[in-house]
């Protein structure tokens, strides 16, 4: 049974190898309220996940340490319990699906696990995790449904409660729920007014559907770039934990999701993965009621691969209207080019990219195109570039790339 | 003259404004010794530029104060003098080249300033920053060659002190040197046997180079994409300041500087700027004498373009040979798509796009092209694909994009 002092407990053993993340002021996103972010992605292995797959192991029986343990997971917590069976000097052996980014397989072999790279996607590694757990009798570590993991995740809570005695709302990322749990149940044990809210991707919402619902619902399919938290079904106790001890679950979209990543880059230094900026995104786009309420959201974690993360910078600056794309018909002659430059610089914005095409089929013969991409302020920016070629004569063939 | 009461006084002045930023261990960097981060980027205003400006115009005298003060930067130093002024309620002029990102004039406009953008380069931006200088009386806050700012920045070592008491050496960036003029002095005070190093980018070596010569050199062009260091000529307190306080200083090329943000980004989650990575550059490309030795790299600032970061998650990637492109001559003719395919996927690495080309003029008419981008673990890793496909037989015209 769950219970406060084991949340202590795991903090006591947690002191050995996690940090205590720092609690950052975002000036950028307290607009109408306080907003601090929890770093968990500085975190030891970039997230939240040590903390439960480190105390879990360490209440390992010897004999069941000496089985070793068995995970399967492609992301957070394979790399999660590589550190904490390394540290714990036991023998880990991780299933991730071959079609996982070299990245975080590289990352997770650092770490000293025995990598086993299934053929196929994660139901597959997941299948040759259970054969080999019942041929070896090794422990399997559950990353989100056990007791010992919700209460490694839980002692965020007491450190944002030592870290900011008067919070008043705590913003959570879930994916099966591990992560609120713990941290709901220890906030709402030493601080019940103080609200703790859900937040999942809108493409992988099984506990907010279930939440909703009032009873676990499986998915049928989950889709989101937040793939830490693509999870079809939530936990039997965190389900239960979650009805008991949340205020509220919203949902935010990839795009949403993108933006906010973008924002903590730029504007907070920092490297979130989707999973990891869903509480920001949240905040971001109003989904919360926290107006003047000083407000921690966990930045759960930051292991994106970098090349996705170059796409998610291009979307978010697409989305909030700084980056912007345009293509024009032209007469094809000369001075248009010149003219069409002067009226985007006179207008302040930043061409980055120009090509030239000649046209395709459905236009005149001497026509051509001009594409270009361009730094801009926002959304309405844009707009007034466009308006300003339209008055000149230009006819825009699109605003998109 | 600068003596450590000021730099305890400049920290008692800053507790009201700037972070006491979190001192990061780098698992990741420590192979041989024990490597700390600074993490600057996660000040206020996304570098330590508020500290030196913040301390300096506390210390103006109430009639300075209503003259208002004046800056040039396209940078930091911009963003902290703002912010600076905003919180003493004074009014910031800050003169700003036209050619600046958008991103970084919004920024400091956010911070309330009034900005003057100047058509032209950095040197027409300063020469009317001169000119208003002279009209208002307004104050001019050099970046670095203050002995305020300079104690500002020193605070940055009483904190390294405090929180790692056992420090034996302190890695700074350096462009003017005010940083490391503050935190050199402030270390050699209070521990004389801490080491000190200084780190340039090659392309804007004028520190290294005076430092070397053992006087002030101007040199007559600088160019590197840590713009935050692009300074032609030290200044006369830093270098004083440098030549005496400081062990040694090195420089990194920019594309080690690259490799560096990458690795901030990737493993620590951190986002930092050209001049901000110099000192993990040096760390990470052995350019230091540091082994064994609890050592702390600042991290000075995070304000990057993400344009710029794109570019440079890029070329990071190509240069860690993460990333790999290729260019192999085909027959046109079926299945060889296939087998080449086949021989990458054996090796275990990721195509993430191909480009099917036909021929150029100097090949055969039924020759064609395959560009191939792909994840790879390392250079090694990519040499072992390139000589199994020439060992099926395939030539490779050309393994650069």
């Amino acid at each position: 049974m769950l219970n406060i002092d084991k949340v202590y407990d795991a903090q006591k053993v947690l002191s050995e190898v996690a940090r205590k993340t720092d609690l950052i002021l975002s000036k950028t996103l307290s607009e109408g309220s306080e907003i601090y972010l929890k770093s968990e992605n500085l975190q030891m292995t970039g997230s939240f996940k040590l903390r439960g797959a480190y105390y879990k192991i360490s209440k390992l029986s010897e004999e069941q340490k000496k089985k070793g343990i068995i995970a399967c997971s492609a992301g957070n917590h394979a790399q999660g319990v590589a550190l904490a069976a390394q540290k714990n000097g036991i023998k880990a052996s991780i299933f991730i699906p071959a079609t996982a980014p070299i990245s975080k397989v590289e990352a997770t072999r650092k770490y000293g696990a025995d990598i086993k790279l299934i053929d196929g996607v994660y139901d597959d590694a997941y299948k040759a995790a259970c054969l080999y757990q019942k041929e070896t009798n090794a422990e399997f570590i559950h990353p989100f449904d056990d007791e010992d993991v919700i209460a490694g995740q839980g002692t965020i809570g007491l450190e944002i409660l030592e870290q900011l005695p008067d919070v008043e709302a705590v913003v959570v990322p879930i994916g099966g729920g591990g992560l609120i749990s713990g941290v709901a149940f220890a906030i709402k044990q030493l601080k019940p007014d103080c609200k703790v809210y859900g937040v999942q991707a809108q493409g992988a919402g099984s506990m907010y559907q279930s939440f909703v619902n009032k009873k676990i619902l499986e998915l049928p399919v989950v889709h989101t770039f937040a793939d830490g938290t693509a999870v079809k079904r939530p936990g039997d106790l965190t389900f239960d934990l979650c009805e008991k001890y949340v205020d509220d679950i919203v949902t935010v979209t990839d795009d949403e999701i993108a933006s906010a990543i973008l924002i903590l880059m730029e504007r907070q230094k920092l490297v979130a993965e989707g999973a990891g900026a869903l509480s920001v995104a949240a905040v971001m786009f109003d989904k919360l009621p926290i107006h003047n309420k000083k407000t921690a959201c966990i930045v759960s974690g930051g292991n994106i691969d970098v090349n996705i993360l170059s796409r998610v910078i291009n979307r978010g600056l697409l989305k909030t209207g700084r980056l912007s794309h345009l293509t024009i018909e032209l007469l094809d002659k000369p001075g248009q080019l010149k003219d069409v430059s002067a009226i985007i610089a006179d207008l302040g914005a930043n061409v980055i990219r120009v090509r030239h095409n000649q046209g395709g089929e459905n236009t005149d013969i001497n026509d051509c195109f001009l594409k270009i991409s361009m730094e801009t302020k926002n959304a309405e920016h844009f707009e007034q570039i466009q308006q300003a070629l339209i008055k000149k004569g230009y006819r825009i063939a699109s605003n998109v790339q």
